[in-house]
């Protein structure tokens, strides 16, 4: 049944379906960009929260429930608004509407929607639109991952101390998280690593290093909607996720490293601190 | 003379001709991008320095000699090699070719040409082309600052706590520098502030803070060439440039705040801990 992605080529649909939802979305995002915006406050001044990121994820959540009827969705706002966050081996859409929602409000001009879909929990489809920059990064378990068209491949650097690291401070205010989080970039800015960015989306962060422009990205308390699409846009590139603590990455775990090889990511999982986060199936 | 730039619009041909020039540079980057490196390590692993950095420099230079003979020169790879950087009255070329070496070596997508043209010791023209985005930022005092044609505003936020923040992490790796450096994202991250954000390249932050996506950049241990062109891009704009320590900018002190405001430009001084570098003419 096309509904459900059927078939030789099983999620090809789903991937285009998606491509098509992201790139609308983007248009919406857009667009509120040249506007003037409402702001409310979420869980802290750095959690922003805007009209359109409700709007965008209801418009990309009907779009493709009306396609895939029998799918499961897992969504940012919705389960800000209360919606359960368990992944189950349904197939099953985990939405970011805008990924980088400080950066929104800025107008600082990256922000991204990530569009992940799983199956028996396992990913088969990665979409992540940077809209502003208008870059289309798309993934498909078993055929690579692309950035408008042209296939990834990420730099397959082994020694950290020739790595570019990006990740976050992060939005939690709390004062000994933020030492740890600045304790973990001074341990490997120190190892010394060549340097650390910082664009303010997970999504965008990881596709950096699919593309082999960053050598790895770490972070943790972040969400299932943040990761779900951009790992495996890393992992088709070439590239490798773990947990934080060096063991095999969980979606629902609310941290990664992402890396261009196996030896960076294990070498930050050595270095850095745990910051014990809820889960998001907790 | 047309070759001193005279008449009722004394400026207008300087910056004509170094659009022209920067973009060609761009191109020329562009392209060794798109081609292996040979890289050789200057004064710490995270100051890289590339073939093409210094070819783009002699090209940006000798263009600028033939049609202006009597300016004076400052770029970075020409002080590296032992080219005196005193800034006097004479009108004045300030250089980068590259600024974000580290991004170029990796391919992290920003690296800008910056060209800085001062009479009198005072910013007339500032251009900061980056090239993998084809951002063409431009000012001309007194005339405004555009982006690709567009005219530019900074937010004019003057609250802190409502600021997203550009600064970097920086190249020097002493310890007790990177500390000072962690501690002062720290004090400005836990005011709280909306966020810190790091392109890599201190040109293209200082143009983010003239777009109005950040609301300002702060860093020390920068230099001339880093600064020249993107200082005169934010003020005209609409923003502020101070010293690190509140008072009056100086071109030549390795160290700005660039702000949206004064107010938030006051207080990132206020907050800071300033690191003693080096003057560029000392």
């Amino acid at each position: 049944m096309a509904q459900q992605c059927a078939g030789s080529d099983p999620w090809q649909d789903c991937l285009e379906v998606a491509v098509a939802v992201a790139r609308q979305a983007g248009a919406v995002i857009c667009d509120a960009l040249r506007k003037e915006q409402t702001v409310q406050i979420k869980s802290s001044p750095a959690d922003l929260v805007t009209e359109t990121d409700q709007n965008v994820e209801k418009m990309i959540i009907s779009t493709l429930k009306e396609k895939f009827p029998s799918h499961s969705f897992i969504g940012e706002e919705s389960v800000a608004d209360g919606a359960p966050s368990i992944l189950t081996d349904n197939p099953t859409w985990i939405i970011d509407p805008i990924d980088g929602t400080t950066n929104f409000v800025h107008r600082f001009p990256f922000v991204a929607v990530s569009i992940g879909f799983t199956v028996n929990k396992q990913s088969e489809v990665g979409i992540v639109y940077s809209c502003v920059e208008d870059k289309m990064y798309t993934a498909r378990r078993g055929h690579g991952a692309f950035c408008n068209g042209k296939q990834l491949k990420v730099s397959g650097q082994e020694d950290i101390s020739k790595a570019l690291i990006v990740t976050e401070l992060g939005s939690n205010r709390t004062p000994e998280i933020m030492k740890t989080v600045l304790s973990n970039m001074e341990k490997l800015i120190s190892i010394p690593s060549h340097g650390i960015r910082a664009l303010g989306t997970a999504a965008v962060n990881m596709c950096t290093v699919a593309t082999g422009g960053a050598d790895a990205y770490y972070e943790m308390g972040i969400h299932c909607w943040d990761m779900a699409a951009a790992t495996l846009i890393v992992t088709e590139a070439g590239g490798v996720v773990l947990d934080i603590s060096g063991g095999p990455f969980d979606l629902m775990s609310c941290r990664v490293i992402a890396a261009g090889s196996r030896a960076i990511a294990e070498r930050i999982a050595q270095e850095v601190q745990i910051i014990p986060y809820q889960r998001d199936d907790q």
